[in-house]
């Protein structure tokens, strides 16, 4: 493979193509605003649980902006993902129906937006195997993602897990995905799928190239931290579900830990609890975290638990509504993803057609 | 993953399991005589080439007597795994047609007998994400032929090559077939999907299996040597191949190499281009060996390549005459193809019915 080289130094000098891999997003979320219907945006979630806080700021958000500006949205259910690291698909079910019910509720339009999920689209998941010719076991194995999602789980490295990258590929290509908006930490993905796209044609479809290189849109969204100052999971408990009750998010502000300090200021490294309380209410009001740590004062950490309180509910107020109403109409859920899942289906099969047709596999 | 152990086992000491799958393989076989239409077999070829009689002998002849014995048989015309290992599917459809033609001039009935492509068959391939979350990198890296044929390539391990057990399980599975004849080399391609199988349906099928867990049939098929003594393979132009004319035939006998005594012995260890001859000899014939070269005797290499070309091309003419009449009628060649691919679509689309089911993601 020629170009396994270039691949070893994106892979192990990740870090130092960031800054590029960041101008690149810039120019390119730029040209995406002049000409929103020019680009095709391929998002999506893992259903392993309910959409928290962390979730709707950090990228919920941003699609719902991305949809409305006239892009071709796309949102994936990854299901597939749920097993690259365990052994069980208990309550999938109940997670993909959640977070249907979440992003609806959210705003997604499903006129605007194709959600659908990986396991009911076949001809997706068949390019697999031609991507998978495209790209050597080093190069899968040298991917810094993979590796420290093996070693959170505590699994040995399933064939799944090790392939991941690949299937990400077949996500944002089937679609013609050419704007992926993502983490830094996942970086290392959209580059093996430019890789595999730039291959693909190049060993098969050089005359009329069947695939985009897509660009990473790095996010500059800011990271709402959880109730207790670490990383908002739903696993530390220290999460606001989108689908909480005004009670339940009531209950949980309450008990979040602070400190002693009577004093309320905005200090995020010193004072991280405090902090992620002041930074929560201020994403949820638009206000500056500052401005509102100087008007509690005084007042203390149950008066900034209040505030904090009454501005989530309020701001999830809408909602909450909207996902209650979807919950009485579960046929009405259900019917949104099967078109989602028909469109895919119909999609991808146009793809796999080009695939083929490219390959020379149309007997 | 509990059952890591027992496959270390298996992948390490394939040598010592070669004699309790040869007593399984016999066993299965002797039920299957009793009972044909209980069996599901899946078989298939890697659409590199045409053909050539240690096809025919080694393995097409088998398929036709299982077929026509009432077992459920099954063809898979391989073409992904043409790029497992290489950059091209350069004259891939012209391979594929001649596979077509080359089975149905051996005997093969599309009535009875499934045809398809690999490629065509999107919901088969879809198992592979479910099946890959069943093994380790650590089993897909320690099978034996895998290894074997990366070194063969002289290529980089492709994530393709790595995975090619697992495909090799969606082949097997998807059609639930319970018998796969196969060489002693691929007897790990066997075990592992044995594996996959069960664990499958002990992850998620504990009440109504869905896999069954199939059973390597063994062949005593004779090896039959290329015609200077060395393994049959196109790649050495030893090979007689089913689709040649007679007068290619009889030129290719005519210049095979043979050794300077005069008389006749069948004597593969210390006269293997002779005796080569004579074993094709007798296998299109149903002679021994050793009584045709008793024939010949003293009259020598020339006798014995006369008489060879004579009864390779007898053997053969019913075949040649056949696979003409095909190829003057490719729309039915064609057909049969696209009626296949139309069945292994309806029997992988029920199968991944049931994988969704039992794995809970039918939403």
């Amino acid at each position: 493979m020629a170009e396994e080289q270039a691949v070893t130094a994106a892979g192990n000098e990740i870090s130092d193509t960031f800054l590029a891999e960041k101008k690149r997003s810039d120019e390119v979320l730029g040209k995406l605003h002049a000409n929103p219907g020019a680009y095709t945006m391929l998002t999506g979630d893992r259903p392993t649980g309910r959409l928290h806080l962390g979730h709707y700021f950090g990228s919920i958000k941003e699609r719902v902006a991305m949809q409305n500006l006239g892009v071709n949205t796309n949102i994936i259910i990854a299901d597939y993902q749920v097993i690259t690291d365990r052994d069980t698909t208990e309550h999938i079910g109940d997670n993909v129906m959640g977070l249907v019910m979440d992003y609806l509720a959210a705003g997604i339009d499903p006129n605007k937006t194709m959600i659908y999920t990986h396991s009911a689209v076949p001809a997706e998941n068949q390019l697999m195997l031609p991507f998978l010719s495209l790209v050597s076991e080093a190069e899968l194995e040298r991917n810094p993602t993979v590796k420290s999602e093996m070693e959170a789980s505590g699994h040995a490295l399933t064939g799944l897990l090790l392939t991941y990258p690949v299937h990400q590929a077949c996500d944002i290509l089937f679609c013609k995905a050419n704007v992926v908006p993502i983490g830094k930490d996942n970086l290392p993905h959209v580059q093996i799928t430019r890789t595999i796209a730039r291959r693909f044609n190049k060993r098969y479809a050089k005359k009329h190239p069947v695939f985009p290189e897509p660009a990473a849109i790095l996010s500059d969204a800011p990271e709402i931290p959880g109730l207790d100052g670490r990383k908002m999971s739903k696993s530390y408990g220290n999460s606001i579900m989108l689908g909480a009750t005004a009670e339940e998010t009531a209950k949980l502000i309450k008990k979040s830990p602070t400190d002693s300090e009577r004093r309320i200021t905005f200090d995020p490294v010193n004072r991280p609890q405090v902090s992620a309380l002041l930074t929560t209410a201020g994403l949820c009001t638009g206000r500056k975290p500052e401005d509102i740590a100087e008007e509690i004062g005084e007042a203390g950490a149950g008066a900034l638990k209040q505030y904090v309180t009454k501005v989530v509910n309020d701001f999830l107020a809408p909602h909450r509504e909207r996902r209650a109403q979807l919950e009485k109409d579960p046929d009405y859920v259900r019917d949104v993803l099967h078109d989602g899942n028909k469109r895919a289906n119909e999609i991808a099969n146009q793809t796999l057609d080009e695939v083929r047709e490219a390959m020379g596999m149309k007997y």
